[in-house]
């Protein structure tokens, strides 16, 4: 197993970071990185916002709950951006391309585009042995984050990473087994998956049962049905509307 | 450097293909090291097909509009999944979370999932010298997909992953300066956008005007505007919500 699977395959979620800072050399790699991932029709639709400013940074950490993000050195905020496609355009060009980006596959395009950027920064600063962890609850309050980073349309934060010097060393979260997810030529059948749940409660069982803080006993099955038996993103519709994606 | 942000840097798109084969060892790690991605809230919302039916490549080559599908290796299929989710739920908890997942926000969960999923796996393949291509366009007939792969309810394909042995050194294509896409604290405005353009079609234009295939004289705003003027993915929306996704 080569260096960069190895850190792939030992990814942890980090939430405790040291005050060290990253140094611009660290962020400038990190960007590069994000910046040389696959992108369709050479879009690149998606910009990235470092955030270091404090009084921000305690903004979204209130926005998604999670107080870290104030601690931590250095949060890049990934939105899905059509906006400076439009720059060089005519008016009625414009007008054409408004309408176009505004359905749902051109928000399913800038999001797997911002997304491969991400996960290349992500894994770029795991290589440097900094640590991570994505923020998926900006999108509690899109209006706020929108209003923070002054996001004109065509623009909508999508998740925030942050990135810091790891302060804890957490048991890895074991995953499906990989006949849980991944099929050959076909998807499987309801058995196969319910075999391989089983096997998986079983693993999950022990892993809650065993890891150092918050012990519990807990199923995989379980844990998500109460996930999402709870509704999520009200705001998020109309939001993405007003900001002309996903319109139709 | 390190050598995974070299393997980062050095990403080219590679759309042609040896004979050779993937071994079942390479395989298996580039799906493991997918599965180490982040993942929202433990939900791990996503299905891998590994396609290798000759015949049901040769459909996804059709569909796609990307011949050498037929020819390459390997071929990953990246799905949006919440239902293995439903499994072991009860009638009146599938009834809760069918609705639930079919939000806006769900999609972008499980398009976040699989994207951070496999831009691991398109990594891992990289790091073994092995050559990629996103296949975006397999949405151009989302359908003829789901019939293929015999998706259930609330699984619909995103995109796939062509892999195999590079038979092709092409030049890579450059990326937007880091200035036109890194902003620090607040988007960047108009003008300081609108340089940074400028800048990166003066370098587009002598990348196509060098390269060794289909030279040609183009600038990267009017490629993505003449792009955008075209509508796409008529058929997406319908598709999605007869999948229960992005309903709400």
């Amino acid at each position: 197993m080569n260096e960069t699977i190895k850190t792939m395959v030992n990814h942890r979620t980090i939430r405790k970071f040291t005050d060290q800072k990253l140094t611009d050399d660290q962020i400038q790699q990190i960007i590069q990185a994000a910046s040389f991932g696959s992108t369709s029709s050479y879009l690149m639709a998606y910009s990235i916002i470092g955030v270091t400013d404090p009084e921000k940074k305690a903004a979204l950490a209130s926005i998604s709950g999670q107080p870290y993000i104030e601690k931590n050195s250095h949060f890049l905020l990934f939105c899905a951006d059509f906006h400076r496609h439009m720059i060089e355009a005519s008016d009625d060009e414009k007008a054409i391309i408004s309408e176009n980006v505004s359905s749902t596959e051109n928000l399913l395009i800038a999001t797997v585009d911002a997304t491969i950027a991400a996960q290349n920064a992500a894994l770029a600063a795991e290589s440097m042995g900094l640590g991570i962890c994505y923020i998926g609850s900006i999108r509690r309050d899109m209006d706020k984050v929108d209003q923070l980073m002054k996001l004109p349309e065509h623009v909508i934060p999508l998740f925030g990473i942050a990135i810091g010097y790891p302060d804890d060393n957490p048991e890895q979260k074991p995953r499906l087994p990989q006949k849980a997810f991944y099929f050959e030529n076909e998807y499987a059948n309801d058995q196969i998956q319910a075999e391989q749940l089983a096997i998986f409660d079983q693993k999950i069982e022990e892993y809650y049962l065993s890891r150092s803080t918050n012990k519990r006993t807990d199923h995989w099955t379980k844990q998500v049905i109460e996930n999402l038996k709870k509704p999520r993103g009200a705001r998020l519709t109309p939001y993405l509307q007003e900001k002309k994606f996903n319109k139709k």
